[in-house]
This record gives C-alpha cells, structure tokens and sequence, in this order.
C-alpha cells in the first residue's frame, strides 16, 4: 500500500499512471538522442541510431531492438512533415517503485518529440560569445544519459553571463567540451578538440568536423586544451547537431582574432553542410 | 507546433500532460529526499527539511517556500497512517519544451510517496556483503540531486555479485561513500568515515552515527580510506535512512573480523536507535 502526492494533492499511488514512476525521473536511468534533417533529410541517420545502440548498452537497457527504434523515428519524422526537423527521444528503463536496483522484467519507455528547427544563420554568420564553467559531469560522459543537470547548470551560468554556450573545464585545467557541443579550435594549420575519453561524448557533429577540417587542409590534434589555450588561439567553433558549426568569437573576456568568424571556422561550416546535402 | 511519440503511438505533444515534459525526466534537474519514521514520529524531520532546502537552493530552485513542503509531508504522513513510514518526495524545476536554459517562471513540479518501510531486523542482526565500484558520479555529490545512473549501475554491480550494497571508489582509489549510503570503518577505538567535501553527501544518519560512536566513547576520524584500509578494518557498517545502521560482514572477498557483525556497531546501532524514540 502506499499513496502519492502531486503538488498539494494526495492519492492513491494505484491511480497514477506509470510515468510519475518512470526511473527516468527517479535516478535519470536512461538515455536520448537528438537528430535533425536537413531540408526534408534526415542527417547521419545511422550513426545516431548506432550510438543510441550504443548508449542502451552502456547501461544495461537491453530488451530494445534497435531497428523498432528505426521505425518509430521515421514514422514520427514523416508524420510530422517538417523539412528542418529535430527529433529527440530518449528511453528509460521504465516505471517501479523506486528502487536503486532494477527488475529484469521493466518495460523501456520510449518517448521522442519532433519539433521545427529555428533557423540559426544569424548566430552563424556573427558568431557567439561563449564562458568557461567547472565540469561537474560524471564520469561516464561517454554514455548519451539523462544526468544532465551538471550541463544544465553551466548553460545557466553561461545563459546569465549573456553567452550561449558554456565551455567546461575539468579539475585538471583542462578543457572537456561544452555542456551541449563539441569545442574546437584552429590554431595555424590545425584544427584542434579534446581526445574521445571516458569524459567526451563520442559527438557525430565532432566527427563531421574533423573531416571537414582534413579537407580543407587542416592538420587534426586531438588534444586537449587550457582555457588559457583556447583563448590564444586563432579561431574558436562549437559543433552541436542542433546548430552544426557556430563560430565562437568571444571566449570569457578575450576577443578571438578581430571578433568575428575565422575563415577556417566559415570553411568548416561550407565543407560540413556540403555533407548534409 | 510539435508532436509526440509514447512507445509507438504519435500524439499531438499538446495533448499530453506536464509530466512527460517534467525537467526531472529530460536532465534529472531536481533534488530529493528520503526521510521515515520510527513507531509513528517522523526521524531528524528537521534535518531533512533543512538538507532539502539546501538542495534547491544549490540548484537555483527559489521559488518553493520549504513551510509549504513540511505541510505537505504532514499531510501526506498523516493520511498514510504507517507507523514506520518512508517518505520519498522530489521537486523539479517544472514541465516545459526541453532546453537546457530554464525559464524564470517555471512552476516547480513536487511528487512524494508514502510507503511502509520493510523489517531489516535479519540484515541487521546477520550483517550483509558489499562490493566495490568505481566512483563515476558527478562532482557535486554534496548535493541530492535526481542525477543518479551512477548509483543505480553501482547497486546493479553489487546486486549482480549477491552483495546488498555498493561502496564506491573515486579515481584516486580512495572509498567516496555507498551507492546510496554512508560507509564507516572501526579500527581500534576510531570509527572512520570519508570528509564532507563536494564529493560526498551530508548524510544525516552519517551525523547521527558519529553522533553515536561518540556517545560510545569512540574517536572520530574523518579521513577517506582506501578499499584495502576497508578490508583491514576491525568493523564495518553502512549508514542510511531506511536502514540505519548495517553491519558489513564481508568487503568484496574479505571476511571482516569472525564474520559476524562487530561489537562497536551493534553499540552504535543501539545508540542510534535511542536517538529515534
């Protein structure tokens, strides 16, 4: 037996419907995607699927099979008929009683929104300032999962500074990623982000970057860098699938190059969306 | 204009109720708390409150008076009318369009269950078996946040190897504390447990416990230890709401003393048990 309450209300915990018990609210035991189209397309389709896979297994959530996936994210896709469409969905490891240690037998819950994209040229074309936050993550960042209130917090803090994008910074210094994109920077011939490690989403948007950056000529380290770094280099991007390649002009209080788009940065952005096509 | 999708079934996302929209679920961007009573009277309510209000304040949550929450604990108590309740409750930044920035007028969603806590007199008495994982939580553990997947994979890990509990191990090898609980040592006539830093919950039956092996005339040493330090101590226990104190009776492969639980911890589980009459 037992009774729940929502806001001042009580009730029977029986008449609640599953949701207000999904482990996804009670322990963030889930993960999620987001993907877009581009003009009517969907873009990287399969890695997303691939990483969502991915992701599922990281944690354990093993009953799903990814091809019913599939087939949900194109049917909503298609029904909801937007050209530049962003698809999220997340799955959790379903609805208990609060309990740390899961049952077997819990049913996934899938749960995916199609929305229209805002267009972005604007902050594309001026570019935007960007502020350093601690990275609070866990430890497994790797893992696409619903503990995100460490991002959440950052972006906050970035969102009052009048930035749009906070840049985290581990306590070694060292610069991780943003709390929603992967973090670049053109240094002379080379283009450079953080190593894949533990503490790295393995970003596809990152992926579409760095070979945008081989193509036009760019030399790849993926190395990690200081702020001190970041803000002496020559050109700064985020790379997020939302948004793809936004040139960062601002980094705290240092100005990047003469403060607007590096050319590197705006060649990226022509090489990439020459992928989306 | 947005659609849904639960499981396999397309909605207009208008139709669906807040909760599928609750931050909680989207980022885990809300704090908990766990609280129950002994024999009808709520234990340390004060404290949990107070804990509680810490929460939402590290998480910028200001706009919940925390009178209104001991309200609705007293009523929700009350109506379940269990003598030795558990009282789950949470509170999240509320229900909105997922974007990591929040919006200032967001109305906070509260939840809360009341449930009959289950005897634990065998563990109690038999003490239980834990098991060792790595420490991948975020690093602001100092607060009780709904970000929990470390925890849960942690538990699952000891669930798997027929352990009841799991003590986590940071990077620098040294124990954090349990995946849902405070995690003590008895060497000679100190008990030990990790400081509180950023890393670490403030329990409240962790102060309770000192509080205890104080009152039984044991020297407290706030020091991490290492998992080899935990396999060479004289005793061990956990510490946590719902069960308050549990002797552990075998670390990983290493038997603790004979095996049985240890003369000090039965002291300061009576000790403990004097505090909640």
């Amino acid at each position: 037996m037992q009774i729940a309450m929502i806001q001042d209300k009580i009730v029977p915990a029986k008449e609640l419907e599953p949701v207000y018990f999904d482990r996804g609210i009670f322990f963030g035991d889930g993960v999620y995607e987001v993907m877009r189209s581009y003009n009517g397309k969907l873009f990287a389709f399969e890695e997303h699927l691939q990483r969502f896979a991915g992701s599922m297994s990281a944690i354990e959530i093993t009953s799903v099979d990814i091809e019913l996936i599939r087939s949900r994210i194109l049917k909503a896709f298609d029904a909801a008929g937007f050209a530049n469409a962003k698809i999220y969905f997340h799955i959790t490891r379903g609805s208990d009683e609060r309990d740390r240690v899961w049952k077997a037998d819990l049913k996934p819950n899938f749960f995916l929104t199609v929305s229209e994209l805002s267009d972005n040229t604007e902050e594309k074309a001026n570019g935007i300032i960007v502020s350093t936050h601690p990275d609070w993550r866990w430890k497994r960042c790797d893992i696409k999962s619903l503990n995100l209130l460490a991002n959440v917090l950052a972006a906050n803090d970035a969102e009052r500074k009048g930035c749009s994008e906070a840049i985290l910074v581990d306590e070694n210094g060292m610069i991780t990623e943003g709390a929603g994109s992967a973090f670049f920077a053109v240094r002379g011939r080379t283009l450079q982000t953080a190593p894949l490690t533990a503490n790295i989403l393995p970003s596809i948007t990152r992926e579409f970057a760095i070979k945008a950056g081989r193509n036009i000529g760019l030399e790849i380290v993926e190395k990690s860098l200081t702020p001190r770094q970041a803000a002496d280099s020559d050109e700064l991007f985020i790379a997020v699938t939302t948004r793809d390649i936004v040139p960062v002009v601002k980094f705290d209080d240092t100005t990047i190059g003469d403060g607007k788009p590096g050319k590197y940065t705006k060649m990226i952005a022509q090489e990439f969306l020459s992928f989306t096509a």
